[in-house]
């Protein structure tokens, strides 16, 4: 096993993603304490966080944020709470980073909560306060919420033939049995290091419960892959370790879902990542990410009976409508796929191949895929 | 690192734990081929899983199931089509264990979904219909569903100074990063085991970011314990796997969760078992368990400030009024818990903490009650 970190490795390599963010915190209150001395306005200006100000770069196949930003400022009644929220969160991040810890956002959010002093007024009453202004926090600082060290609850596990470092401890992927890696929240370069990987590709899955089964037939071992999968729509934390593994490790990556819009859209989130939350994309979206299935077309060519499939609903069809016409989605096989799938009503869970077999999805329908190399881009 | 793991092992390991309910599947079947062959009337009787059938043992201190039984016929034109289902899901966790696999309930369902020859009926429609009838051959054949194959979404972390082997690959949790262990949804005797362990007691943390906070800070390191968390209701997984560290190593078990009648009623699940699935108790409570906080009275003692306590709403005093009245919560100790609660009209989440500290949690409050003993019973 790994040897033991000792708390100073730790700390020291805890503290170093952190630094440009601290940096940018103590850069912004100087600015405000400039202003006040020189007895200006108190503002700051934070980027719009809106579909206005979303834009697809066709070239880099990425969605990213435009340049439009909105002043809020101290002496304005309707912006000023909002302005000594934004102050109190940059202030507890920079407390944050300066105890080399990370937390949670809800943990921030009590953090920050108190009674402001001679009133009856808290500084917040609920997350919902404190959420959006992470999120602006994010953007104006341009550091992700990783480097501020906060954290969503953690999704989504992985194994194969790769060993990481998290935290100074070594961990073999490959020797996890039935649990695997529990994917943290936070795997910033800092944090997460890939020591050695024979992996040849990464396959990320939909569902924890279809993840089990490539892991109990050790699909990874045979295919030389990793396998991950994360809860549904991928998390923060899944989706930057994709990155990081595509990037560092020179990973192709497939991504298979249900055949459904929501599946469709999971996958669109990995490949240029989502709409809300844009200013990620340059640090998580994976651009050449495959879509090696469940395709529409999958029914009828692995022979799926139709007891299995399911109608779609008035949500799913007018879901799929509006993904047909997002920009990303705008190339001729995914217009057919799209298409296809509307015609025959019908969408498919991962789970249905089990109809025709328990192993059958690992044994046949995906090494048959990546043999016909068949996936969209 | 682990040795790999043979295949074969592998096989065999998995295997052990199953062979009774394969077997009880299989005397099932000869039993209506007996019946059939003497041309009387084919059914099935499947313990009565409801409140009228379940009773508290206060000796055991679990809350365990009746005796009732109900019986199902297929000369019954009401019960004939949940006959027929109850043999497919039987027959099928049979094929499930012949090829050592296990599954999801979801797959499950789908493995025996098909439409009834010259018919336009299926066999089954919708999972709500499969998931009651593995829930019957549970009880009929006297085996969990980790016994039939079939696990639930995993749920959970862990981490402490314990070596376990899983499906053959050792891994010792003391060295797992920030990530932790995912714990399996399946962690029978066969499939886990327990290698060493230098731990003196185990911490079930309510919640993922809390655990994480105990993670950071190293706090089963200081404390030689083990921490797990149970992403809110532990899974059967995590249960299973507090079970059998309290039997088999010995453990005294704390439950740390949020002050409130969720947080109460998890802390019971834990220690007694839970109404709907009283069958489980025998192989999953732990009555010796310890309601470490948070208390309603160590807002007071730990100078909480208010701003952070939330307003009880209707639900919460009513479902509070409800579990003051089961006979497990009956102890002076737990009814002053729970009135006092009532009167201050408050809840709190254990994040709460964070207003006076980031790290108050592990390295003042929880200390503070194992020193004190403060904890209920």
């Amino acid at each position: 096993m790994a040897k033991k970190a000792g708390t100073k490795t730790r700390t020291t390599t805890r503290r170093s993603h952190r630094t440009p963010a601290r940096e940018r915190i103590v850069d912004l209150a100087r600015s405000l304490v400039q202003l006040a001395d020189q007895q200006r306005d108190l503002h700051l200006d934070i980027p719009v966080r809106a579909l206005s100000n979303v834009k697809f770069n066709p070239k880099r196949q990425i969605i990213e944020m435009g340049s439009n930003t909105q002043r809020r400022s101290f002496f304005n009644l309707g912006q000023a709470k909002k302005f000594m929220q934004t102050i109190l969160v940059a202030g507890s991040c920079k407390r944050l980073i300066d105890q080399t810890k990370t937390t949670s956002i809800r943990d921030l959010f009590y953090n920050c909560k108190h009674t402001i002093a001679d009133s009856n007024e808290n500084t917040f009453d609920d997350q919902e306060e404190s959420d959006p202004i992470i999120e602006d926090l994010e953007v104006a600082l341009d550091s992700l919420r990783e480097e501020l060290g906060l954290y969503a609850d953690p999704k989504g596990a992985m194994v194969g033939p790769v060993t990481v470092v998290d935290t100074g401890d070594t961990i073999d992927l490959a020797h996890l049995g039935s649990g695997g890696w529990a994917v943290p929240s936070i795997v910033e370069e800092s944090v997460i290091q890939f020591k050695t990987s024979k992996a040849k590709f990464v396959l990320l899955i939909e569902k924890a419960a279809v993840w089990r089964r490539f892991n109990e037939d050790r699909f990874w071992q045979e295919h030389k892959c990793i396998i991950l999968h994360g809860g549904g729509q991928p998390p923060r934390g899944v989706r930057r370790l994709l990155y990081r593994m595509h990037q560092e490790l020179k990973l192709p990556v497939y991504v298979l879902v249900d055949n459904d819009p929501w599946g469709y859209y999971i996958y669109s989130v990995v490949k240029q990542g989502s709409i809300n939350l844009a200013y990620e994309s340059r640090r998580m979206a994976v651009p050449a990410a495959r879509f090696i299935g469940m395709s529409s077309f999958d029914a009828e060519r692995y022979d799926v009976p139709t007891a299995v499939a399911i109608k779609l609903n008035d949500r799913d069809i007018s879901r799929a409508k509006e993904i047909a016409r997002y920009p990303w989605f705008a190339k001729r096989p995914w217009q057919k796929e799209i298409k296809h799938m509307l015609k025959r009503g019908l969408k498919l869970e991962l789970e249905a191949l089990s109809s025709k077999d328990f192993s059958f999805i690992t044994e046949t329908y995906l090494p048959s895929k990546l043999r016909r190399k068949d996936w969209l881009d």
